[in-house]
Parts: C-alpha cells; sequence; structure tokens
C-alpha cells in the first residue's frame, strides 16, 4: 500500500466517524425534542422520580390558562389527580404513559394530544426507559389542581 | 492515477455528497420543527397567503380551548382580530411576526411565549423569508374571535 492509499484511507476514516458522531448527536432525546427549556426540578411530593418544570403562562383573572412544559426524565411520573376544568396534554417528545382511573393506560408519543375529563382521577408520565416531553394546558377556570396518592409501582407497570 | 486511487477518491466522494445531503434534509423547517402534521390549508379569508391549520382539541361546553398548530408559509399572516379571554401563543420553529394595535412588531423563535391580552386587535404571521410555527390556545369561555381587516404590505414590513 503507498502513501497515497494510507492518505486516502486515513481521510475516508476520519470523513465517516465525523458522519456517524454528528447524526448520534442530533439524535440525542433533548436536543431532538425539547422547544422550551426544561426549566426547574420538581421538589414537591406530587411526583414519583425526576420531573422538571418550565412554567410557560401562568393563569390570570381573565385569562385562567396555565402552560407548563413538563420533561420526566425515565420512570418519573405524577400522583394520581384530577382537574375540576379537566386538562390538555401535548406529547413533544420521548415516551409516555397516560391512565385515567379504571381504564388501560395510553402510551404516548411525539404529537399525541390527550384531553383529561373535568374531575377524572389520572396519572402521566414517562415510560422505564425513555423521558418525555409535554405541554400541559390547565384552566383554572373551576379551581385548582386535586391532588391524590401515589402510582404504585405495580399500576405504572402494568 | 492507478485503479485503487480512483476508487478510493470515488468512495470518498460518495461519503462527503452523502453526509451533506443528510444534515440538509435533517435541517429543513419542517422536518426539524413540526411536531404535529400541518393540517389542512386555510382557505377562509382571515388570512393572506398560505397557512395551515392542525386542530389538536375542540373546545367542549366544560372545557372551552380550543388548540391549534398553525403553519405560515413565508409572507403568511393573519388580518387583524382580537379575542374576548385573550390566546396564549407558543413558538414553534421558523421565525414569526406577532403585533398588537399601536405596539411595534415583534419578532418570535423557537421557545417564545406571548399572551395576547382580552379585546386587543393584534395579527401573527411568518417572516418573510421564513415559515413560522405556532401553537395557539384559544379560550372560547366569553365568545368567538372577533376577525377584523387585513394587515396592509405597509405594516407587515415595518
Amino acid at each position: 500500500m503507498n502513501f497515497k492509499n494510507i492518505t486516502g484511507l486515513f481521510l475516508f476514516g476520519v470523513l465517516a466517524l465525523s458522519c456517524q458522531q454528528q447524526n448520534k448527536s442530533e439524535n440525542t432525546e433533548a436536543e431532538k425534542d425539547l422547544i422550551f427549556e426544561k426549566g426547574a426540578k420538581i421538589t414537591n411530593a406530587n411526583f414519583i422520580g425526576t420531573a422538571w418544570l418550565n412554567n410557560l403562562m401562568n393563569a390570570d383573572s381573565i385569562n385562567t390558562n396555565s402552560v407548563g412544559s413538563v420533561t420526566f426524565e425515565p420512570g418519573a411520573r405524577t400522583n394520581w389527580h384530577s382537574h375540576p376544568t379537566g386538562q390538555i396534554i401535548l406529547a413533544i417528545g420521548g415516551e409516555g404513559y397516560y391512565q385515567e382511573k379504571d381504564s388501560p393506560k395510553k402510551i404516548l408519543h411525539k404529537g399525541d394530544v390527550v384531553k383529561c375529563p373535568p374531575n377524572v382521577p389520572h396519572w402521566h408520565g414517562a415510560s422505564p426507559e425513555k423521558a418525555f416531553i409535554q405541554i400541559a394546558i390547565t384552566s383554572r377556570q373551576d379551581g385548582p389542581t386535586k391532588w391524590m396518592y401515589p402510582v404504585t409501582e405495580k399500576e405504572y407497570l402494568e
């Protein structure tokens, strides 16, 4: 093998590696799917695992909607809870779970939309293996969220 | 130049081109920023230019929010209009314009959030060069959108 061949092979290898690494980096969950900064770590007892909230808009006396971007790390989820006016969830990325009381769990991906009915206990969160990013639109028109009890490991996994 | 050199050069060229095209394709506006399908072309007279609506959620008697993903092609915009309960706009991608009556135009990019106050005339749309994708959250609690008159070319560009 002469010098030109070795140089060509080296350049080919460098380009192949660079192309592969760039694609890998562009496909990481956070880079691909986050639209809003993930915000602050949620520290209250209404969640299991690690979740982050970026409060995009607060309710006021006329426009009673609050809007938040929530990022659940794998395995993280809300406790069971309900909203007097219901809630709209937009799935932004990753893989999420959503379940209403006495209904089977739904699996959510980017582009899915859920309307939680008023006063129906439900929970949402990430799957065990993948993070989940959602935008939650919650009207405070008829009052605040009613928080209940944790989602057991059995409920989460079945 | 011998046969091995030509083959090496050819493979190098193919890989370089493939890497470049893949990056180009991953960076197109639609692939990078659309979360929801862009939906149906808007054909009513409340818009100038080409815009698309994916109606993600309809209002009902208890949860009065409607949520839509709107994609404005470059130069497209709404007419002047107002909402009795206001509106929340989430900028998802591209470059958008937003203006309230008697206020300067704002330029919106991915991650920006705007609350339109109740009954304040305003318009939104894409910049002349780039498409704009937004999610609009509109409460129908106090009634429907009031549509007014078109945004002139002078208003749009100044």
